[in-house]
């Protein structure tokens, strides 16, 4: 089999040799087919006439001719329209050689080259293995670079697995087996014809006499390529007859025949005297004789057709796409089961079939086992023609402690936008941290039959981001005390010969230590030239220890760690200070791998990080360290979104709802749904001035989220609080409390979005109607848009498909968002405006170090940063007892600091924690795992 | 062709219908084929008699019957065998089916359950959509329990994209493109021969007449089933002719053929007269008539047979099979570029073709981007009855700080046993731990042509495992933390209350507070039934602040966390403590990682682990914690090692040296190559006495590195330290130095191991031939089996070929490896064997504190557990700067500690860091990141 197929492959056409005079036994007429040169050059597909003349006219040459000429010129057409679509590109033939160039493939690259297609030659030695030949096609199947791969090898070499190893996409000779049941099956529109089938058909088709309806004799030959040129004759309305050549009727039923194919011809021969007058003939031979021909050449010119071919459709594959989703279906039980359970019910589609149905290409992507993969960043480079998407935000009214369900309502919505409405659309949601989960507030992943899931992927450790942000941010502390501890303990001399070491006598500085040079306005890089003033510079940071404000993080709700005293250990030699650990998501990494917007502007972040200021007050930063290039390092994957799907199969990006998720798969009519922390007095306001005019986008509609039990806060309810079981006022019907929540905090909340908003009622259980339909009236008397109550906890997407219809149509307006405040204002000026404007507050107050940070950040060059409030979410003032909408205070500013890295001022406003605790029962006493069926129970 | 396509698939065959008397023009002579029965009910394919009578003979009938016995027997007799090998297998048929059962299917499914399938039927209703068919067809696909899928549905649904969903794999139809292809090319090895294609076959094979040589006439029909029936009988011998209803010269074609099959029959009719006496004829209709066929029966039993076939086939890509390893050749370049350069210039394998090519399923295999997996556990339950394999162990001779090289050689012995002797091999290594990476030592993936590839890969994240490690460890830290705190504020009334919640009005506790009240010895489930001094014990852990054995991890240098103060800020309430940081990889979880032999047996050492003492002195655990459920989660892909490659691509299990990655792939013929760290006292020690102790396993063959440079050291050369230039009797030769350090360090290395053990000298640069040659004699002197220099290093696996020569002819002879001590013996008892027979001591000495411990793990009854010595590993003794074979000395025990959950003692001998420190220039100022290329630079 092998043998036969490959010679068909390789097989070339030619026309029946003239033997003139021959006579045949049981034929009495000597009959030459015209268009035979006795010189072979221009042997064709013959036309037997009536002719008894021994001298062959020549005229049918011009068929084949002609036909070479259609295929070459409508191929460079092709390449040409290709190039408009996309200049860069440039149709590449891959040629997979065992031995030195013969004659056919001296043909075959002439034919390319004379199209327009560039070739690479892989020529492996004629002994060459199997294993050789593989490896060598793993190579071409995965170079982007490579639009069609053909074999020039020895038939013994074609073996099965070499055929099926070669990529479909790749196989122009239309050899693999997947390409061969395509072209049986008639769907043509991913294989590719043999080039050879094509040029038997194309010298049919264009025989003088019409042979529609007629019949075609197949003679010889077996296997695939036979079969395959069958086919294609049988669905251009020709009729064929099989026969063999050892068929004892074959002299009769070539006689009969309208046109008669001779495969796999060898030595064997039919005389010209058989052939009907007018009937075609078509001899395939197996090998090239000497010299040049025209069938060769016919055949290699469908050859580049096919590489074009595939050129063309990598691209189109390349093109952004609309989506062809598959949804799950989601047949919703009541009551809702655990979170869990809806989870584990569902079967996740593999993320590889989703990222392909999103139009996402193969090596785009990373898989992280099943369910999970990160998406390569070089998407943005190929789709950085598409128009930006619809920007939808999800933020909140002012929560209780208990959150008011903004996931929950992301993925709701996504789904509701997706599964209902047929819009593309995801949901972009940041990593959880793992401290909540194992704390109080369990995952982040949403809620009921509105999930990320598989939910316990989404909670626990993701694809390790925020563990490479701890590794960074610590890896940076490690640096900071281990510097000054050196310092402390080491001569100028002894530093510099330390940090520039002379390295098989050759000393000097690494790019890192050049860019902490040229900072000190030293210009030299020789190490042996510096004075030993430069040394002093270069080699001492004398960080100020009281005035380091880097910290260390742990992803854990680890309260002990808020205050700590670290070296005192004997090994530090009394170094000690105070310090403390942070919550891994509250590290300036995180912030920059929120704005970054590529991997050369994360990097430049990282270095510019500020983790302290030296006696002489001059800031040092993570470059100054030497540590920049290893955190970019260590940051390298996770700067990549992670790819996951909500129930109904849509698809979530989850990167820390990073601004280039919008671009990755942006198209006009794309809806992006993210998600602002907190209510929109704290989430909003920084998502908009922060993040927003960092990344360029705007958000077209805000949706707001309340909650009737928050109102109810608002309105005047008692303390709700975490653990401990709802007061009456919450489970019962109150619509004084839901009115007053309404027309206090919610009424700001509308106020500060200024933008569409679309109120959303999470549904709970305990809500009355009386008291929804008061929150939506109120809500639209003071600005919304629309106010909808939704249920896509308990239903899915169809819980929130008015919501979704409202919110396309307001995306479809023009939006007239404006920035809070100009960058360009004072430090004190944009605090200000935002406390005013945002919070309600009379005025704002700055202690005295608040004051000298604000004089000091100016005076180094950060006054035109953006300003990020570190205030609690409890209430819109500095205490987080004042629900409501707080009027008449004083914001107090304690302090002021700066995050250069991630490129804003953050002033603190009373006390914050960045370092949750534990409960006395946390989360984890319900964790479990069965180790047989390596179930988890206990997630939320 | 979709349409032509289904209907072939559903095609029945029915023999030529009786009509006595029917006169045809042209066609004087009345022919009636004989078996044909006037009630349809045995329809057959015919034989055409001379016979001129109208009761037609009834024999014909036993062709088919016999057939159809002669399937279902040898398809029972599959089974049989199948159950022999497997006798949990059952071969299962899946049909996907579009409304009702009609009388086809009906047919199907009693001859499925004649033969012994088992038969699920997945019945979508009549108007499905194509999204309901291919989600149902993927979960069928990804449901291991079935072997066939047949699809009865209408013609229309099955588009191409269904065709192609369908798993070629389950394709029992043999319709998808892949195994029509695979038909097509004659390789029956993978695909199937559709049914119906089976049963014409099978008829002409069982003509009367032999056709062998004779010709088939095919007529009408198209499609794929036509070709695949065209392709089948050519391959049998038979000579086919084609030809069409519409051919004029039909009559004639068909008078003159030996056998006639009617394909695509619909209305068409060829009256029995034109058949020849003694010819076949055979009727496929594409829908069945009223009333059971043989026909379709036949058909039936070769789909029985399909589905049988890929049981059988599933079942041996089960069984553990000879790896087919593709090699990467490597080239090796002089002199030997950086190792980052030579791990970038080899392309890795893609990680999914290299779990296949060492037998792996697909679904056994989690992809962490391109290069990583982890594996599944559930291959261990598929290869239990495998035996074990070869275990091969690295360990060193007492090393310099600068390590001598035993990852390199482990690797460089896998790529020798495997590339250049042709043995199954591969290599267990450690994740490295980031903070050396970062730090002074650099990276552990191997060096020059001895890698682990990609190596930036392997020395950063990798899996996560470390970082799980990291977020386990310090989850049960804010535990203890916060326990403390909430026991010390508040009543033993309200830590019940919070401790056991009432959730809707029910209490009651979690099964891991079940299990401590078991620990208690309290019986009782009822949280109302506990008496307050029950309470009391339950709610108190009590833990004594100054007993407090668990510390804190992160993954990096970060020595100012030695000794730290935790619990300053005033939110802590003055519950301040001394406590410290250690390196992640030290923590008491990874121990347990290198032990645990199943998801369940770490759970329970999770739950086990022992995090300080009560002030009644009861040891507290996780799970007294509640916390061990939680850890379980965390650390549930930690368990399952991480497969990557060497250059050469031999397998890399990644797993803290896990015993069961040698269960993974274990096979008589196997070797597994592992390396125990620091010199053999301290890494090899353990590995016996403690990993073998717990694995089962036993070690076949040691080797032994030794450099020329630590040799030198040991002989009494000068100091060895990081950073610093090495001295010059360092880089010239010096025989009486490295004689020194033979007879001394080397020669007690060789006794410890006391098993076959081959020196391997890791060749340097400045090593004179005298030196090693000296070495290898004196190593053979004292006892080591061989003693090779080698240069994997340089030349890859080629390097080190003669060493995996001498390894695999001392693997294959009985190993008489005995434990060092019996673990009933004391604890001290145990000590001092090993002090005395491994590190040459005379005798050991325990402090006050020492003994007091010793006797209260007696007490508790942790006796009989192994010991795990915390000593220096750069001596034999414990003074570090004792260099050679130290003897006369008294080893003093310092402290003696356990880890009850890793299931250990480990005595301190002396100090102990278990947190490196960060030197002057660390490894990070060299390490950078191109944004633009990704490239990274600086590892090592």
């Amino acid at each position: 089999m092998k043998l036969a197929l490959i010679r068909s492959a390789c097989m070339s056409l030619r026309a029946h040799q003239v033997r003139p005079g021959s006579r045949f036994t049981g034929f009495s007429r000597r009959c030459l087919p015209i268009g035979i040169t006795s010189s072979r050059l221009s042997l064709r597909a013959a036309s037997a006439t009536s002719s008894t003349g021994t001298n062959p006219k020549l005229t049918g040459n011009f068929g084949v001719v002609f036909s070479c000429r259609k295929v070459v010129q409508s191929t460079r057409e092709a390449i040409v329209t290709l190039q408009k679509r996309n200049p860069a590109i440039q149709p590449l033939l891959a040629i997979l050689q065992a031995g030195e160039d013969d004659s056919m493939l001296e043909i075959n690259k002439k034919m390319a080259v004379k199209i327009g297609l560039n070739i690479t030659q892989i020529c492996l030695v004629k002994e060459c293995s199997e294993d050789d030949i593989v490896e060598e096609l793993l190579k071409l199947n995965d170079d982007p670079k490579v639009h069609g791969i053909y074999l020039h090898l020895p038939p013994a070499s074609i073996t099965s697995r070499v055929l099926n190893t070669l990529k479909p996409e790749k196989d122009i000779e239309g050899i693999s087996d997947l390409n061969m049941g395509r072209l049986i099956r008639g769907d043509l529109s991913k294989g590719f014809v043999p080039p050879l089938a094509s040029a038997v058909l194309d010298l049919l088709e264009n025989h003088d006499a019409p042979l529609e309806g007629k019949t075609v004799l197949l003679v010889g030959g077996e296997g695939p390529l036979q079969l395959a040129v069958q086919c294609l004759i049988e669905r251009s309305r020709m009729v064929t007859l099989k026969s063999h050549w050892s068929s004892k009727s074959l002299q009769e039923q070539v006689m009969q025949a309208d046109a008669v194919v001779l495969l796999d011809v060898g030595n064997m021969y039919v005389p010209p005297t058989w052939i009907r007058p007018g009937a075609a003939i078509i001899y395939c031979k197996p090998a090239l004789e000497k010299g040049i021909a025209l069938y060769v050449v016919l055949t290699a010119a469908y050859r580049t057709q096919n590489v074009v071919r595939s050129c063309s459709r990598w691209l189109k594959g390349q093109e952004y796409r609309p989506w062809h989703l598959r949804s799950l279906k989601l047949q919703p039980l009541t009551p809702v089961p655990s979170d869990l359970e809806i989870s584990r019910a569902q079967i996740p589609k593999p993320v590889d079939q989703l990222a392909e149905e999103i139009g996402l290409l193969p090596e785009e992507l990373e898989a992280y086992g099943r369910s999970k993969a990160k998406v390569r960043l070089s998407v943005l480079e190929r789709l950085q023609s598409q128009p930006n998407g619809k920007y939808i935000l999800v933020a909140g009214i002012t929560p209780t402690p208990l959150g008011e369900g903004k996931s929950t309502v992301t993925v709701g919505l996504v789904q509701a936008l997706s599964a209902h409405l047929k819009l593309n659309s995801f949901a972009c949601l940041r990593q959880p941290s793992q401290g909540p989960t194992f704390g109080v507030k369990g995952g982040a992943a949403g809620g009921g039959y509105a999930q990320v899931i598989p939910m316990e992927e989404f909670n626990l450790h993701l694809t390790g981001d925020i563990h490479a942000i701890t590794a960074a941010n610590n890896l940076v502390a490690a640096a900071i005390d281990a510097r000054m501890l050196h310092e402390a303990t080491q001569s100028d001399k002894a530093l510099f010969n330390r940090l520039v070491p002379s390295v098989n006598g050759v000393r000097k500085f690494s790019p890192i230590q050049i860019s902490r040079l040229q900072r000190l306005g030293i210009r030299k890089t020789d190490p042996a030239s510096l004075t030993p003033e430069e040394i002093n510079a270069f080699v001492r940071l004398d960080l100020d220890p009281s005035k380091i404000t880097w910290q260390r993080v742990v992803d854990t709700n680890d309260r002990f760690l808020r205050k700590i005293t670290v070296g005192q250990a004997s090994s530090e030699k009394g170094q000690i200070r105070e310090t403390g650990f942070d919550i891994a998501v509250a590290s300036e990494i995180m912030a920059i791998l929120a704005l970054a917007d590529s991997l050369g502007d994360m990097k430049n972040r990282l270095a510019r990080m500020v983790v302290g200021t030296s006696r002489s007050e001059q800031p040092i930063t993570a470059e100054d360290l030497g540590v920049s290039g290893a955190l970019a390092v260590l940051m390298k994957d996770a700067i990549k979104p992670t790819l996951m799907q909500t129930l109904e199969v849509r698809p979530v990006h989850i990167n820390h709802t990073n601004p280039f998720n919008v671009k990755a798969h942006c198209s006009i009519s794309i809806f992006i749904v993210t998600e602002a922390g907190f209510g929109a007095d704290i989430g909003m306001e920084k998502f908009f001035n922060i993040k927003c005019r960092a990344s360029g986008l705007r958000p077209s509609v805000v949706v707001l989220v309340a909650t009737v039990r928050a109102l109810k806060m608002h309105g005047g309810g008692p303390n709700v609080s975490a653990g401990a079981p709802l007061p009456r006022e919450y489970t019962d019907e109150n619509l004084s409390l839901v009115a007053g929540g309404c027309r206090s905090n919610l009424r700001k909340q509308i106020q500060i979005a200024h933008l569409y908003i679309f109120l959303k009622i999470a549904n709970c259980k305990t809500d009355t109607q009386a008291e929804i339909d008061l929150v939506c009236q109120i809500a639209k008397e003071c600005g919304a848009s629309d106010a909808l109550p939704c249920n896509h906890w308990a239903q899915g997407g169809r819980g929130c498909s008015e919501l979704a219809q409202a919110v396309k149509e307001a995306a479809s307006k023009p939006s007239d968002y404006q920035f809070l405040y100009n960058t360009e204002m004072s430090i004190v000026e944009k605090i200000r405006t935002i406390a005013q404007r945002v919070y309600g507050a009379d005025d704002i107050e700055l202690s005295p170090e608040a004051k000298t940070k604000t004089d000091y950040y100016h005076q180094q060059g950060y006054g035109s940063l953006p300003i990020c409030m570190a205030k609690t979410h409890l209430s819109l003032s500095h205490m987080p007892d004042k629900k409501g909408a707080p009027t008449g205070f004083v914001l107090p500013i304690r302090d002021v600091r700066a995050s250069i890295g991630a490129g804003f001022i953050y002033p603190l406003v009373g006390t914050m924690s960045t370092m949750p605790g534990l409960p006395t029962r946390p989360c984890f006493y319900d964790i479990d795992l069965d180790p047989v069926t390596e179930e988890i129970t206990g997630l939320f």
